[in-house]
């Protein structure tokens, strides 16, 4: 099985409704980091055209990708410039610290 | 089409060169955050080795990354050390929040 | 060649030793950024829940993935949940802004 490397960037006010819909489809490891995003809505006269966004990025099974897009989507919409988005990016190797095997965060 | 990540890794004081240049290519997404970096420059025997830099990273198609790459080089570089990185990703899939589309920033 | 992208979350406090053991090996080039994780030991009823953890990244020839993952595994391993995660991702290309060149930051 195939990993995959979930990266989102959301509103920071759309965090903790990503989060709780992440738990609930049993995600048990992310980590989440202050942004400053550019989108189209960009005021370039403006040095404000950077607005305050949180990257989530989520190590992941392929076949959960879908699940977790379809919850970070379901949470952080709200049909306004500035929602976001969600890359994958392929993965080579994972490995947990704790017990320095390859278990993924969901199955430990 | 396929598509890439490009993380720029660039000296705080170059961000907003960057970004105007970027801006310049039509680029309308990216995200910046702070980062620490250790570069071959660092003294090791100072707690201060890790230096104030700024992470960018942009989604695009592959057909854009030579101009994106060149964009960032031509705007960051003084020769100095510490000047930063242009790294590229692999990318599996992209998709915009607002649409749930799979359209680029710079097609939306 | 092949370039991979080696991305490790570890506690706040495990970051100086595992930068040191970086240089011990050879490393010259990482960047560092401050994050909020989420482990298995979260407690789901607090907000409280998300940990102050660091991500380290860096990009290095693929034969030197074990001894960086191994490296980072030794000192940043206390056998405690929350002892991160080590993730590597396969690099597309690398730039080195101040020679324009494809030197990785070892090599320079």
């Amino acid at each position: 099985m195939g990993l995959s490397y979930v990266i989102a960037v959301v509103r920071s006010d759309a965090l903790e409704a990503v989060e709780q819909r992440l738990i609930g489809i049993g995600i048990r490891g992310l980590t989440v980091v202050k942004v400053k995003g550019l989108g189209r809505h960009a005021n370039f006269f403006s040095r404000d055209w950077l607005s305050d966004e949180v990257k989530l990025e989520i190590v992941t099974d392929n076949n959960r990708v879908e699940a977790i897009r379809s919850a970070i989507m379901d949470a952080a919409h709200s049909g306004a410039p500035g929602d976001g988005i969600v890359t994958v990016l392929p993965v080579s190797s994972f490995h947990r610290i704790r017990t320095r095997s390859e278990a993924l965060p969901e199955d430990a």
